[in-house]
């Protein structure tokens, strides 16, 4: 296609593609988002001008290329995080999730961090590092993860990587080989799900309900799960230590491996919060992937996997293959904020202010929408999933309310079967207290 | 084994793992290198204290581990880079080769830009950004190899990655399936073979000569092929016109695709300096492989791929399933540093004390070893290879100038085959002329 050019609709391309229609406008999203294209309410989406031709087909004219993994634009587009601000109509009450908090984090502080060791960096951390990650930051992972999410574990099991998908993607290379299977919650995020099928594994959805993935339903044929316990993705469910003992009693009489995401464990709002799944496992079969995404910001690109002592050379040269480490700077910079306290500090004040965000998220939602959604996810985490109990039509009610200026966002896309029930998710992370009332306001009308 | 406990010497271990003795070598010099481990001159290797116990098996009970593909340290210890420095005998005269020239980058003028960009970040730079990399840095990269290697691209063709090891890493995902047959150089970076193998690839050696690859000897089978034309990783040839332009016939007519990896592009000493072979190319049928960890400094972990537009999306969904994008403040600070001129200064200045290095070196070859050997490699990049001509036992010599301060490096690890000739690599960038001529003097001692 040239410039200027009109691309098909999101409904036509979605029937020739047959994919869902989310996908295409998600992946449209994308395109506008990196100003490959140009959008017009009511008229449609434009290939923007001065980018030459873009081409449809996905191939070398002979050649063979993996088309059945990674033809599509659907991957790059789709993610664990809503895509906020890409429209015509601005979403000013945008209950994005999946995203920091950058009006309370300590940028003055991370900058001057940042800036003395971009000064004072010695020539071997400019050249290339330890592949595993640093040990400064390999250290401080480990004593907060003890302390915070009662992970077993010392400093020589942290893998550093370049966020949660690196990790997940280290899992698939090290431990799935093409026709294994593989449990995964059903519904579960994007992420997990692609990796898994681009590693060539036979995906064995499990069916999640209001406490989770249940164990009992584990199918006989898989030898490694991949759960969300602290905060199910994406329905928010937390896993009750019942189920985490039976599921980690399977694992052990299974011979098979348990990937614990813990993607927002560090915000907790019960009584008695559940620690991670890791820190129950007496036999090393449980493997924690860890972000800071979320708790730092996401273009610091910086996660962690902790792994049994028997898996940290493989894991290490896993990650050496994929791109050697992690850059130098943002990892001596992230160990030193941990080690001074200033991340413990943070994250307390990020708690704070979700748990007031929540307070008036739920408030809210009792007032106007009353007893015409049920709410999940509230437990943990920064976003909550409501349920109408009336049958209303995901598409339409997120395209009614974003011309609200409403974001909100359909839970359908993390399915892998048809859902029985429309899901709407809501963060409430980026959005103060005035905003979050506003926002479901204009949703009850529409509802 | 626990602290303090001998680890077996890298003889018997190379004798019971049934691998290469040099690669055991390496994996001792990274465990140093990470301080997992203690070494002795003459008394072996110990594991260091305070790391609990490190576990000899690489499995969890009962679960399947992929053994054959990460199983074994080898792969994390392997480098396009000589490992300095993690010798009890420090190395004083050490002929590193893969590295950056520290001492001329302007890093005073990094951090400014570094700084400004950490200040100034736009909430869009904290959150996710775009799979292929910032639009700035995309549009950075295209115009300065349009003028420094006649790449012909525009931006939407520039993919960011973590350097070219992810590179690498991509074009195995998106191109090759289990089976493939994909002829590569022999020898080779062990980087780009461990990626094929652990791809499941068949490689095809093709043995290069003082020209490189001779592409009437690609092997029928293969429809790609991984080169390195601008200077033969590691024996440094540079392939003529003449190689490029048959290379190019059998990729059209095969319908095959090339892979150019130009890890060394920027340095070239020849009268008529060859540009790359991407720019010979008139089909799309090249994609292209650059880094910045010799040109700027390795811990930054940016390089990129440059590749036909029917294949961006494609390439755009496997990075953002790999690690979803580059970290952005590196990309921002590096789009700016080469925007604003201060890269194509820096290359100069690199060029330059390059220059002079390489001629101290050959001088001091000429004086000291005389015809003792031949040279290959002195036409282009950062280190060339000495091939004595009487026959010397590869590991005997490095250990006996290792033992004299001096750092050389062995060329058979990156052999595919037993190599029939001794080769010794000595990369310039990092020492200054008084002790590369007195490095060569005592090499010509021991040689």
């Amino acid at each position: 296609m040239s410039s200027g050019e009109r691309l098909p609709s999101t409904r036509e391309l979605a029937e020739q593609l047959h994919i869902s229609r989310t996908v295409v406008v998600l992946a449209y999203e994308q395109l506008l988002a990196e100003g490959f294209v140009r959008g017009h309410t009511g008229s449609g989406t434009y290939v923007a001008e001065g980018l030459g031709t873009v081409r449809q087909s996905t191939h070398i004219s002979g050649a063979k290329v993996n088309l059945s993994r990674f033809g599509s634009l659907a991957e790059s587009a789709t993610a664990k995080v809503s895509f906020p601000g890409n429209r015509s109509t601005p979403l000013r009450k945008d209950f994005a999730y999946g995203l920091s908090d950058v009006e309370t984090f300590p940028f003055e502080m991370w900058r001057r961090i940042l800036l003395r060791h971009a000064r004072e960096a010695p020539v071997r951390e400019l050249d290339y590092g330890p592949a595993a990650g640093s040990l400064a930051l390999r250290d401080a992972i480990s004593v907060h993860l003890r302390r915070s999410r009662a992970v077993v574990c010392d400093p020589s099991q942290v893998i550093v990587v370049n966020g949660s998908q690196q990790a997940l993607d280290l899992i698939a290379r090290v431990l799935i080989e093409p026709g294994d299977r593989v449990a995964i919650e059903n519904p579960t995020y994007q992420g997990t799900r692609e990796i898994l099928r681009t590693a060539g594994a036979r995906l064995l959805p499990v069916l999640v309900d209001r406490d989770g993935l249940n164990p009992a339903k584990l199918p006989e044929a898989a030898h490694i799960a991949f759960v969300t316990p602290s905060h199910q993705f994406p329905t928010g469910a937390i896993l009750p230590l019942a189920r985490r003992l039976t599921l980690l009693d399977w694992a052990r009489k299974k011979g098979a491996v348990i990937v614990e995401d813990d993607y927002d464990g560090e915000f907790r709002y019960g009584e008695q919060p559940l620690e991670s799944l890791q820190g129950l496992d007496t036999e090393g079969r449980v493997i924690y992937v860890g972000t800071f995404s979320r708790t730092v910001f996401s273009a610091l690109r910086i996660g962690y996997l902790i792994v049994p002592k028997s898996l940290v050379p493989a894991f290490t040269s896993a990650k050496w293959l994929c791109d050697r480490h992690t850059a130098t700077l943002e990892q001596e910079t992230l160990a030193e904020f941990i080690t001074n306290g200033m991340y413990e500090r943070h994250l307390r004040r990020v708690r704070r202010r979700n748990t007031a965000h929540r307070k008036a998220l739920l408030d809210a939602i009792h007032k106007y929408l009353g007893g015409r959604v049920e709410v999940t996810g509230d437990g943990a985490g920064a976003h909550v999933v409501l349920w109408p109990r009336k049958s209303v039509s995901e598409s339409i009610v997120v395209e009614k309310a974003a011309s609200q200026g409403v974001g909100i966002y359909g839970i359908s896309q993390y399915f892998l079967t048809r859902p029985s029930r429309t899901g709407l998710m809501l963060g409430y992370s980026r959005m103060n207290e005035q905003e979050i009332r506003e926002g479901i306001r204009r949703l009850s009308e529409i509802l």
